[in-house]
């Protein structure tokens, strides 16, 4: 959440003046995104949102990213549309950073989603899986389940500060999950970050989908059990099945999952919790203190993570109905 | 230039409600204005800025502030316009705040500020001058003479960290600029933060002034001579006297000066300098490390201060001709 680079007006000007959306109006640093830097911008053809890509960001997977919102975008998913500038570039540079103009979508994320909410993320996220299908670029997903033990060896010596016995579990689970993790399943293109703070709605209608620089090719099953714990756990950790029942039920809805991915969906659902623990726990461990961006609590994904250790069959997430 | 105070999306919708501006499309934070939490809001009738008071905004001074640009605005300053709710009210609570919505100015403050620029800013500064001169509410300058010396007392133990001998420097100036200050000048509501992040152009024409979160009544010809320091300096700290002769020559094609005001404009520019060097020195030493907001360098007003001794008639910021 903050503006790590800041942009002058002058660069700036010279920098919109290439991309035919007429002269700037304005523009502000927005407290939003973690990885990059981003202002919303107004020009005579209405607002826009410039990211500048900060380092944690690779470079060579940009255009696999701006394609892809390009791609879907021109399938109806609702997602940024990257403006293309007079050399026919998504990609540009500004202050010292690559940096893309991306189309501005009106909604705003939802603090405490509903089922209603849910079922429109289930069939938003599979017409994306739908839409991806013929998209020809490839991006292995780098946190995946042959990610995870290299990041875990990053901070397994400190794990312990986190909470107690957690290098142990997490040693655990990476051997459990990885001997029970599907060899084939339907794949393409997923999210892989379908979080609520990158679902836009207005009213109870969804009306934006945002941020896919963690998109990439993996199982597409596997895009749905990380929403499964984005979506549909509460505050005091517990599964609530009204939600995941609809989310799983508005995917299906779409696109019908197949027995194969029916079955896999708790060892994906454990997967994708552990995946968030690693990642939050590396994060924890290596901000310093006074950094303006606070990490999240990896604890809340090793409390979902023994959840999903208790869940046998897809029953577990609806209610023991047919989603 | 930070978000302070995070809003949900449930208790935005409720607040706009109250505003008959339409329904709420988008809001996020900006990484704008040291005091205050702001948010860009898009509604069906707009954009807005929803600024919501920090604690270091007194609460009792905000019906001047909003009242005050309400009145401006009116009167044709590019101001934001405050929204008035349901109840006739510019003041609302969101998020355990003083809130109020205003309008979007379209525009953005220039970082290398030329002579035309400085002609605009003098001459939007005399027109909030006269436009204020009917304006029914008082506010004291807290910042003004009276206030300097307390403030000094805050730090004075600790000024020698900033430079060496600051102490003593600080103490010499509140003397001489106390003995050398006017009695009487004429007198009305001024800006006393017409800063260029303050100033919004489109192009080279000035669009918008923003920030009235210091205004208050005091001498007229002491707005121009704060605008004097903050838009009239190189980097290497020495007066341009093309800007500073544009800033008065603007000024004073709405405003003519009286002799007794440009008679003053040194001590004024002077103690101009000083208040900035007192909030600056105080602020730096009481900034904790790691804070969200950076303070800014007292020492380029100790160098401005230094500059202003030597001036000793107005020709000295006219460069010899008559402004």
């Amino acid at each position: 959440m903050a503006v790590y680079t800041e942009v002058n007006d002058e660069e700036l000007e010279t920098f919109i003046a290439d991309y035919g959306v007429g002269d700037l109006l304005s523009y502000k640093g927005i407290a939003e995104g973690v990885e990059n830097t981003n202002y919303i911008v107004h020009t005579r053809s209405g607002p826009l949102i410039l990211t500048l890509y900060e380092k944690r960001v690779a470079r060579g997977d940009l255009p696999f990213f701006l394609n892809l919102m390009k791609h879907l975008s021109a399938r109806g998913v609702p997602c940024p549309l990257p403006v293309t500038n007079s050399h026919g570039e998504m990609l540009g540079e500004l202050a010292g950073r690559a940096a893309a103009l991306v189309t501005f979508l009106e909604g705003f994320w939802t603090r405490r989603p509903k089922a209603e909410h849910c079922v429109q993320v289930g069939r938003a996220l599979a017409e994306l899986h739908l839409a991806g299908l013929d998209f020809p670029m490839h991006r292995t997903n780098a946190l995946g389940p042959a990610g995870w033990r290299p990041l875990f060896q990053r901070f397994q010596d400190r794990a312990d500060e986190i909470a107690p016995a957690l290098a142990e579990t997490i040693a655990r689970e990476l051997d459990e999950v990885a001997g029970a993790w599907p060899q084939a399943l339907p794949s393409g293109v997923i999210h892989a970050d379908l979080f609520p703070d990158n679902v836009f709605f207005i009213g109870e209608t969804l009306s934006g989908l945002i941020d896919f620089y963690f998109a990439c090719n993996d199982f597409l099953a596997y895009d749905l059990a990380i929403c499964l714990n984005a979506w549909c756990f509460e505050k005091n950790y517990e599964l609530n099945t009204t939600k995941s029942r609809a989310l799983i039920r508005g995917y299906q809805s779409v696109r019908p999952l197949e027995p194969a991915e029916l079955d896999a969906l708790p060892v994906l659902a454990r997967g994708a919790a552990l995946r968030f623990l690693l990642t939050r726990a590396h994060d924890w461990l290596n901000t310093p203190p006074g950094a303006i961006v606070k990490p999240h609590d990896p604890l809340d994904y090793l409390r979902r993570l023994r959840f999903h250790r208790t869940i046998t069959s897809v029953a577990g997430y609806t209610g023991g109905n047919e989603a």
